[in-house]
């Protein structure tokens, strides 16, 4: 039992791709119905542009809802962009509002206008409200379909209301929602009550009212995603100013939520927009790589410009020329290692007015050991290498400042981005790389056409 | 309600902080008696060395059990090492088995003999069975603390039965698993169910059998964050070889898990040593960092020789001093766009044998385009800023091939490092500037000895 369930994901979707090049389309639906819509969506994943056209053609109209829903939005959109909007329309009328809110921003402001007009009423005001909600809040986070019970009823009757849904109700439900009139937030009801407690028990004599902690829909993602950690929560209840009872958040979500913010991270770091499909056609990847190359080639020439001014010492000496991509890569190292940590600790809301300064005077502690440490064995190397002392002192000296100026600008850099309100990974790669390329080159070649001159 | 809660947290942990200097004991205590467990452990992640010891301190024994549990594992190994054998056991008797087994395996190994001499049997067998599943399994992951039932009980029993334990009973629990004789996994019995249904049906008759996926304790960790990705799970249990139930595994421990995989994938593609703490001491990080700036300052060493191979050159074209920098920038960005895209999609588990092909093809054809964009760019800008065609002509062909072959090399390497099995994110920054470096200076200078040769 247990292997079987261990591969059946894997071996599926190869040999799905396998058989897909010149497939008959009944062989491959059938195969596709083996799978569930979170795989079908894996499969979609993982499938180059030419493929995931042909896959999603074969799906009926309702899988297609159930798969879209379990989609990246990447992917999603890049689906979404060739249909037409009153297909767009139809898929969505079966999505949840959080989904809804993610699909209708990400397509394109005209495509969005059109799926709209092919909406019906109720659609429409559903799409109206779930855009009404900033993407990277709790309300844009939340579902609006709720379960919610009055405080005064018995938990018998409330038993017997479940009963006729529970085809229908959630199966990892694990709580509902009490409200009162006009939906103002009471408390939570767990269903462990619901199913263990004298059925004469009104609601408002057992539900829990000390562990609820409504989230404000204003709160940043960033936020949900860290109280739900803390809290080890399944779902939260999400409220409007006046706690009134506006959605509910499920833990589902923040796992993708977490996955998603530090991808970004980590994508941003590499100068890569976040978000980007793994097999997004080619002449897509090439504008978006040609615009973080060419913002490089721009800071890479700033670096070559500090060089020029010392074209004559270099002349004089071309060792320097040997060493000085040495010295950059030394201090590019050495700042990303400091600010990819600091980056982290933002995102993780792990800094203050007073460890900031700690982590700063410490980062400059831990460059200036380590500068000491490979200014000795590099004052050696050096030294031997060209046969010459004075080179092995400029180097040594050159790599106890950049390591130091590069591990301070670490910590200051993504300080200074997150202050201008800019994304600290999106921007703190190149920018680092332009610093610590100027106080390398500056710092090398300054002291050599002082040591020589 | 909302604007109160939604600021709570961050307030209360800066006015300790700023509060913890000079502060008296007791003011102290109270004023984190005001936090829960989790929110003490975020204080203690964001406090510093000094700190952390005198905050720890003023934790009562049962408070800082259940703080431990919250703490990532990086801290909480820091505070464990400062502690007696006896009152690391004491601590440990109150944790999870799967928490156990992570902060035991965190320790060095003379402190966690010494630890277990100190346990009573309970928790020594608990300990050494915790131990004994690899930590990047699911059976790593799971709790052992289970809820069973029999399949030929009545609802009205199982209820009766529970109701009992209701005090003890996790609050976001949504289904009880049901086993039979030798502990064979049978179905789930989902609370909605024991709410709702007729209490004279037996657990057989209303368990959940079809949608009950048990995961094989060998399952590795990156597989189990997936499956309950993919199926929206709350919670999913864990069976050995025979089918017999041995763990339970909540989503709460999948939101870390997700998190955790994330985040050393971005801190191993900046030198960094995966899971180190934002505010380890000095010594201790300037050692962690000083290792990958050795091997950089290793890897910058062969860059720089091949660069001395052409020294002779260099001395005729002082210009292509200035200009070998910025091809190594260039070929080092590309390359990290790239290796980075594949290294998410590693981590994904996206990759199959058809689609790397075409991502190398796309990313070849990405470099290639990139490549010639940049290289007319650069051709223009030397020959103008040094007034000689030829050292335009040498830029623009470095930049072709070098971009070409850093897109290509950044597809492989993740893909052979994978292959041997380094995890790709942990090598692929150091190793690909390497290869970047290299193909840079010898296009570069190369192909300058030949056309000014």
């Amino acid at each position: 039992m247990a292997g079987q369930f261990a591969e059946k994901l894997p071996q599926a979707g190869e040999e799905l791709l396998e058989k897909i090049t010149g497939a008959n389309p009944s062989m491959l639906r059938s195969l596709m119905s083996s799978l569930s819509s979170g795989e079908l969506a894996q499969l979609l994943e993982q499938s180059l542009p030419a493929q995931r056209a042909v896959l999603w053609n074969l799906l009926d109209e309702d899988a297609a809802a159930e798969v879209l829903h379990s989609l990246n939005t990447e992917v999603s959109s890049e689906i979404l962009h060739d249909l037409q909007p009153d297909q767009i329309a139809f898929l969505l009328s079966s999505t949840s509002d959080d989904d809804l809110a993610d699909i209708l921003q990400s397509l394109p402001k005209t495509l969005t206008q059109a799926v709209l007009n092919q909406m019906d009423e109720h659609d429409r005001s559903r799409s109206e409200r779930a855009l009404s909600y900033d993407a990277n809040t709790a309300g844009g986070l939340m579902t609006t379909e709720l379960i919610t019970v009055g405080p005064d009823h018995l938990l018998k009757t409330v038993a017997d209301q479940a009963r006729r849904h529970i085809a229908t109700l959630p199966e990892n439900l694990d709580s509902l929602l009490v409200v009162g009139r006009d939906n103002q937030l009471l408390g939570s009801l767990p269903l462990i009550k619901l199913a263990l407690l004298d059925p004469s028990l009104t609601v408002r004599e057992v539900m829990e009212t000390d562990s609820l902690t409504p989230l404000p829909h204003t709160l940043s993602s960033a936020e949900v995603a860290e109280r739900f950690q803390l809290n080890h929560w399944v779902s939260a209840p999400v409220i409007d100013e006046d706690g009134h009872l506006v959605g509910r958040i499920t833990v589902d979500d923040i796992v993708e939520l977490v996955r998603d913010q530090a991808e970004s991270a980590l994508l941003n770091m590499a100068s890569v927009k976040d978000h980007e499909d793994t097999f997004a056609p080619t002449l897509k990847v090439m504008r978006l790589r040609a615009f973080w190359l060419g913002i490089n080639l721009l800071t890479a020439l700033l670096g070559s410009s500090v060089i020029k001014l010392f074209e004559e010492t270099i002349a004089q000496v071309i060792a320097l020329a040997v060493l000085t991509p040495l010295i950059a890569s030394m201090a590019g190292v050495a700042g990303i290692q400091t600010s990819t940590i600091v980056v982290r600790a933002l995102s993780l809301n792990q800094l203050n007015r007073q460890n900031r300064w700690w982590l700063l005077r410490r980062e400059f502690y831990v460059g200036f050991g380590n500068g000491l440490i490979w200014a000795v064995v590099m004052a050696v190397l050096a030294s031997a290498w060209f046969n010459d002392t004075t080179i092995g002192a400029v180097i040594a000296l050159s790599i106890l400042i950049s390591l130091s100026c590069a591990k301070s600008i670490g910590v200051l850099l993504p300080l200074a981005l997150k202050r201008l309100g800019s994304d600290p990974a999106l921007s703190t790669g190149v920018i680092l790389t332009t610093f610590t390329d100027v106080i390398g080159f500056l710092s090398f070649l300054g002291l050599a056409a002082w040591f020589y001159g």
